[in-house]
């Protein structure tokens, strides 16, 4: 079994600091919601292990997991410490299963510890890919990319995709399994700087401001024969108008809802049902947690994939645990360091 | 090959009555959108046959035929004899392959002869029902009802189903398809003499008046478990409350939207993509005429059912061609005679 490439340094702390959910966010959880204790380390019990985090992973479905809307999760209770995937080394294990030295990728939470069973397991870091991949491209983000694109997207050859966050952790990986697949694809996305990444780091055929573009007529002039398969981040008025771009038999992938931050009670749109009847769409819901029998599947292509040098992506590791609180409100501001990164980290140490 | 079971009394008329589209509807048709004329008969060329029509079909989708806004079908031309579907006599035939004294459905138009070729063609009655049947359970009612639920509803045994318009032309098809394969089924119509035929004459575990009842809580109260498969004939407020009541995993059948009239410019409605998300909906357009390919397998499966006296249905026959062009307000108003009949036709005899 090979192991990951870039085994960084990890020291073995004597406390467990923690990023604790204070308050109820009202939409985009901001670093005031959270606050940070300290805690003795915690002890596994039998059939248990304890876990080093070494990578925190900042996603935006995290947003989802504070809020106490419905949700296909349950709300993370206030004062505990904040749900969220983590890449860690196993210190102690009474699995017998789970071996000291191992490294996990899995539900660990924002803290330097956790004490986890192997259902909290997502996938073990086994392939010879750098250790943080595990919480991007072969994390959530990438199986997302690639699970909801094939399973629900169903691209074929020729297929004109249209993408939301083009630029983001999810969207870049959309487009380039998309091109890999041989669609044509079209990126979106809110700034000029990332329109230009769009096209030439992650390789899209036409990419658009959405905030500054006519919206309706780029893709009118992009895709005139209509958008076979739309992969949507955002919800919301950019959804509106690729709806009205859709070829007949397209399909529609909701992966997000980025654009709208409260829906208790739901904002007002215009109507859609009169589009999927006579486009005939198919409109599908994607959660990743649903698919967690094909991740072995999806990660051993996305790792072939890197391997050959077919996925680009670039990091932003931020270097203490202090800097977690902010993570998510930055990520969905768009204000990863440098305006590049499309994958968000926080090593504790 | 067996025959229909009752085969009318047809005469051949001397010249054509048309009713003519004589102006753009607003909205759903009414009799002073149309006009009839009188025309000779037309001359089947090479390859083509002549139909005296027996039975003109009224369809909820004649609205759309006859609108000028975006549609999966070319408008009605102004002047033209109104699109529909007839079940007709071939009484004469330039087609080998289409013999005289055959029995057809297809698109020959409102009025008393069509010249047409085999591309009209819909089916050939060749069963042993009554012969007014291809104009319903075998023609696009029971064929929409059939293949919109299986092939996008995509019922399980257990599955809790949801119909709109319960009691209508399609909507009393789902709802006995739906319980023939083991679901149970929830139907919603607009009077309370419906909703009792709902329950007494289709066989419905539960039916509401959706204009009394507190749709939402009457939901609740007869799908703890939350709504498998909803197929929808309406639109509107109803989907949107049935939406968040959908289970995981749930399938919506946009099949009609007959709940507004106007879509340009659309209406406004909550938004709807978290409910697709978070659920994991599969939320898809069924146009009927994308699957020709299954008709005659689907009109087997009807013809069987119907034979074993698992399948109620009541006619509504208006005799006389002036009938026709009001008769698509009358079963958007609900008004069919007698308020049963859940298939409607105008014999132009």
């Amino acid at each position: 079994m090979t192991q990951p490439t870039d085994i960084p340094a990890y020291s073995n702390r004597p406390t467990n600091r923690r990023v604790l959910l204070a308050r109820r966010p009202q939409g985009v959880p901001q670093a005031a919601d959270f606050s940070l204790d300290e805690a003795a380390i915690p002890e596994p019990g039998l059939g248990e292990f304890l876990v080093r985090n070494i990578y925190l992973s900042v996603d935006p479905a995290q947003r989802g997991w504070a809020s106490a809307e419905a949700n296909y999760s349950q709300p993370v209770p206030i004062g505990t410490p904040m749900r969220g995937l983590a890449v860690g080394a196993v210190v102690r294990s009474n699995d017998p299963a789970v071996a000291e030295g191992e490294f996990l990728y899995g539900w660990f939470g924002w803290q330097d510890y956790a004490v986890a069973d192997s259902r909290r397991i997502v996938t073990r870091a086994r392939a010879a890919v750098p250790l943080s991949a595990y919480a991007g491209l072969l994390g959530i983000n990438g199986l997302t990319a690639y699970l909801g694109l094939i399973e629900l997207g169903r691209p074929v050859r020729g297929d004109t995709l249209l993408v939301s966050t083009a630029a983001g952790s999810v969207g870049s990986f959309v487009g380039q399994i998309g091109k890999l697949l041989g669609c044509r694809t079209i990126g979106l996305t809110g700034d000029d700087a990332k329109v230009a990444r769009c096209r030439e780091r992650f390789g899209y055929d036409e990419a658009f401001n959405y905030k500054t573009a006519d919206l309706a007529q780029a893709l009118a002039d992009s895709a005139p024969g209509g958008l076979n398969v739309y992969f949507d981040n955002t919800g919301g008025s950019i959804l509106d108008t690729a709806l009205r771009h859709m070829a007949v038999g397209g399909r529609i992938v909701q992966c997000g809802t980025a654009s709208n931050q409260v829906w208790t009670p739901p904002p007002t749109g215009p109507r859609n049902e009169r589009e999927i009847l006579t486009r005939r769409l198919v409109w599908s819901g994607f959660v990743i947690f649903d698919y967690v029998a094909r991740f072995e599947e999806a990660g051993r292509q996305l790792a072939k994939w890197r391997s050959e040098g077919r996925l680009a992506y670039d990091e932003d590791i931020s270097d203490g645990i202090e800097h977690a609180p902010g993570a998510i409100a930055e990520l969905y501001a768009g204000k990863n360091r440098g305006e590049e990164a499309n994958l968000r980290r926080v090593t504790p140490a």
